[in-house]
């Protein structure tokens, strides 16, 4: 059986039928994309942060300045913080405005987070965020130093407690509406990495690194 | 003298030197982004939700279902969202672990929500919103009925209390890695609107919409 992620707290109560909580679908969107959403309270007030995310197995991970308050105020209040992650697909147009949509990809995720402090577990997952961002790329950098890795906070939740939502389709129109004379469809939005820009200080030439597959 | 967004809740306290508070920078990052992430709580749990927004001058809307969470909790709690938008616009490939960054244009804005429950309010937003969208589309559609506009909620915070953060520069490494033998630089995210995908079932031609600036 297929692990689900399905609890009370991440049940989807709207668009229920766009819904799934299936682990290993799950995993595939927050690998395919770079940046998250974390948000968490703290005295009352919440706060949306954007951030870059990464996984191994179970697991969900995301740094930050050892200081920070998006660091520190989930680890002080032990409180469940919750993540989104979206990739926006498309638009699509319908015939009555009420039926416009996008399509899209998107993970909610809710954990308390875990402060990871052992320093040879820190440097194991910053390669396995590296290698994220730019495969292969961690063995040719300057070496992480004790200061480096000192400064830098982070965090994990297990992903155990989550929904995905997923758009992926033509305009759904009230029926009678099928025939209004107005063009419906869909606007995909196309990504891609675009021509290197070389740091203007670096006279020499080196091989180039390797754009993510993620977005 | 130009509008500042800064409060002592908005005030950017990492990276203070990426932090603006001008509300026409703003504005336009407002205009050019079509999906923000809407944090709020409800008994004491954060929620992140997704969702497209646009603007009428200094006001920030978005909408939901009248039903939804997303739209009804901000009202019942009288407490202020985190609303956050980000453009990821390159990853910043460094010489070392810790100076890898990404390029960004971020706003991140704090409101109570009001709201709007005039009915020809509702509609005349509605437009501005799919104007945003596809401009000039309003007008072809089958023509919005009492009924959806009653089960569509829309909000709205004054964009008053907000920071913005820019990253636009090549990597920043420290001074003595400079020469360190690996390419450094930025490789650039590039979007666009993709070849338009016909509702399959249209088989008439009709003028096709016109893409946003959005993304």
């Amino acid at each position: 059986m297929r692990q689900s992620l399905e609890t009370p707290l991440s049940k989807v109560k709207r668009g229920p039928n766009r819904a799934q909580y299936d682990a290993e679908t799950a995993f595939r969107i927050i690998d395919n994309t770079l940046m998250c959403h974390v948000g968490q309270s703290k005295n009352g007030q919440v706060f949306v942060t954007p951030t870059c995310h990464w996984r191994e197995g179970e697991y969900f991970y995301w740094h930050g300045h050892a200081k920070a308050r998006n660091i520190k105020a989930p680890i002080d209040d032990a409180e469940k913080v919750c993540i989104n992650l979206c990739q926006l697909d498309g638009l699509v147009l319908a015939r009555s405005a009420m039926h416009h949509s996008v399509n899209y990809r998107s993970v909610t995720l809710f954990g308390v987070p875990e402060l990871i402090e052992d320093t040879e577990e820190k440097v194991r997952q910053f390669k396995i965020f590296l290698d994220k961002v730019s495969p292969g790329r961690w063995d040719a950098l300057r070496p992480i130093n004790d200061i480096e890795i000192k400064a830098t906070g982070l965090l994990r939740i297990k992903i155990e407690e989550a929904s995905i939502k997923v758009r992926a389709e033509p305009p759904v129109d009230d029926p009678d509406d099928n025939d209004w004379p107005v063009w419906a469809g869909v606007v995909p939005l196309q990504q891609q990495w675009g021509p290197l820009e070389q740091d203007p200080i670096q006279t020499e030439l080196f091989d180039t690194p390797t754009p993510p597959d993620a977005f």
